[in-house]
């Protein structure tokens, strides 16, 4: 009941803070904000850094939004929260559609409130339109979680390219850390590119599978395999069993062929059923072995940095190519020199020395 | 016996233009090679287009060449080629070792000067110091096609990046048309992304197999059986004759599984034994099938507009990344940026953004 009346409100705090600003953005409303910034986005810290939940959806809103004003209180907030952040464990859960996965991350989930942990369940999927619906039906779904107050569960910014999107949940994962939660699970929704993004930002990469219909290796993007930190099969029960079983050992012998992760881990397939809660104990001491593990072996730390660093590189080059490709100026000679060049009067090369000359 | 001296005087150019002018870039000297230049480049472009192969060596030298000057050259010479260039039917050929490549396009390329072309044959190859050695050796293997008046063999220029030898490939091949080939044939030597670039230069791809040992399906990068115009499966001789039968139906079907391709052409797979010369001119038969197929719906000309465009947006993109990277200042802010964000000072986005900002 508490949680149905904290989304409600998320959402009237979405209108609120969002449209009426974006429509006066004339210049004395720019300076009555700026006058009114300091003590607003300082109350957000502190309600975070408290734990309180508004002030956790009031700032992800921040970042979700595409009004400058709102970027720029967000950054304040994130550095702000940045110390106090990058003490949970972060996991990425991934699967297609059918496997289970709202039923297993509500499942999942409870169990780790019930051990005494914080969660937040966020999700990624840059597919515009389609997402909001999806996602706010598993949240609507996960009913067990949304009612528990050591859980939050926060749909996912939509209707972007994946940079934007991934860029929103990176930060978001900043502020639940700063907000007590120890624990953040990520969803993938999209399919192929969004779980790179995904296993880019988290420090354990879970695939949930179903057993049968003989394609235990068939129709398996071999990349996302390769990424997994854990197979899990899902729906372990009844008459799944025994091929459930079965499927453990193809996929056991799959993973043992991959060359050795970084990390040393050797990737594990574990069974479970979500449905009559069994084998979920299971998967939570498996990836406190992996915790452990890298902890011990400091693979943990490298990774985190690796990742930072691969997300300022991308966030770099994707900006450099968005301003070039954008300016008004290059998108006109741009056209002009592919006609030259389809004309035979000048060569892919000498028309990209032409155009970055231009600039 | 004529080609082993072309050879030989070839590569004394190449020392004779490269060395010494590199050695002394006075400004003096540079005042000298100006009042040179042209009629050094005009006397190089007349010599292209009357199909003279000392002038097209010493042409593709300046465009292999990392001297500024010689590069100044090289671009003239490139435009005054481009109105006789595009004629040819460009042909990219792969194939993991051992497939019988060098023999392939020798008897191949045999064939076709029997019939009246003119052949290039180039190679890429990112992958420096091995390759000068094994396009060498290929070199001195295709012996017959050394000697062949109407043919021409240029080892690949090596030791640099897939971007810089893409280029240096894209750019021989205007000159070698506008020199009279018609017939440009690009062997992959190297592997995995070098096949993406061949792929992305030529009309027609062309994957080489061998039948047997049961590896049919298994071991073939999916990738590059997508962008396959045709498989051939060589060594189709003696005890193979059974097993390459069976491979050819496996293949068949296994290409009738892909997504029909822009140009309307189905994949085909054929047999010959380069060894034996047998089934040879069936695969140019269907090399000039293809090209009346696409010639008729269009896709010929489109696919090449799609190329250059590919090319055109590939340089910039490298060339942004490049010059962002490579500048002095970024560099050293960089590294201060990436410790920061390892101290959780900031994260990898605001790095990036002010980064961006710097230059």
């Amino acid at each position: 009941m508490a949680k149905t009346d904290k989304h409600k409100s998320a959402l009237q705090e979405k209108r609120g803070v969002s449209q009426p600003e974006i429509a006066n953005s004339t210049l004395i409303s720019k300076i009555q904000k700026k006058r009114k910034t300091r003590p607003e986005v300082q109350n957000l810290i502190n309600g975070i850094f408290k734990g309180d939940i508004t002030s956790l959806s009031r700032s992800i809103t921040l970042i979700e939004s595409t009004n400058e004003d709102h970027l720029e209180k967000a950054k304040s907030i994130i550095i702000a929260c940045l110390p106090k952040a990058n003490k949970s464990i972060r996991i990425g859960i991934t699967g297609v559609p059918g496997v289970g996965k709202s039923t297993f991350i509500e499942v999942f989930g409870k169990h780790l409130t019930s051990i005494g942990r914080k969660v937040a369940v966020l999700a990624i999927d840059p597919s515009s339109t389609l997402t909001k619906g999806s996602i706010l039906g598993d949240k609507t779904r996960m009913e067990a979680l949304v009612k528990d107050k050591n859980a939050f569960i926060r749909p996912s910014a939509s209707g972007e390219a994946l940079g934007g999107v991934a860029r929103k949940t990176r930060e978001t994962i900043i502020l639940c850390e700063a907000a007590g939660f120890d624990t953040i699970i990520i969803e993938t929704v999209g399919v192929g590119q969004s779980e790179i993004a995904v296993s880019s930002m988290v420090d354990f990469f879970l695939l949930l599978k179903l057993a049968g219909a003989g394609d235990e290796l068939q129709g398996i993007k071999r990349g996302i395999i390769e990424m997994a930190d854990a197979i899990v099969i899902n729906k372990t029960d009844g008459e799944n069993i025994k091929q459930a079983n079965i499927a453990k050992v193809e996929f056991n012998r799959a993973l043992h062929l991959y060359p050795k992760k970084e990390s040393s881990w050797q990737p594990k397939v574990l069974t479970c059923s979500a449905l009559q809660n069994e084998g979920i104990s299971n998967i939570w001491e498996m990836i406190s072995e992996y915790k452990n593990l890298t902890e011990t072996n400091n693979h943990w730390t490298t990774k985190r940095n690796q990742q930072n660093k691969y997300w300022l590189i991308q966030t770099i080059e994707n900006q450099l190519k968005g301003n070039f490709f954008s300016n008004e100026k290059i998108k006109k000679e741009l056209n002009l020199q592919v006609k030259l060049i389809e004309d035979q009067k000048t060569t892919p090369f000498a028309a990209a020395d032409y155009l970055l000359n231009l600039k």
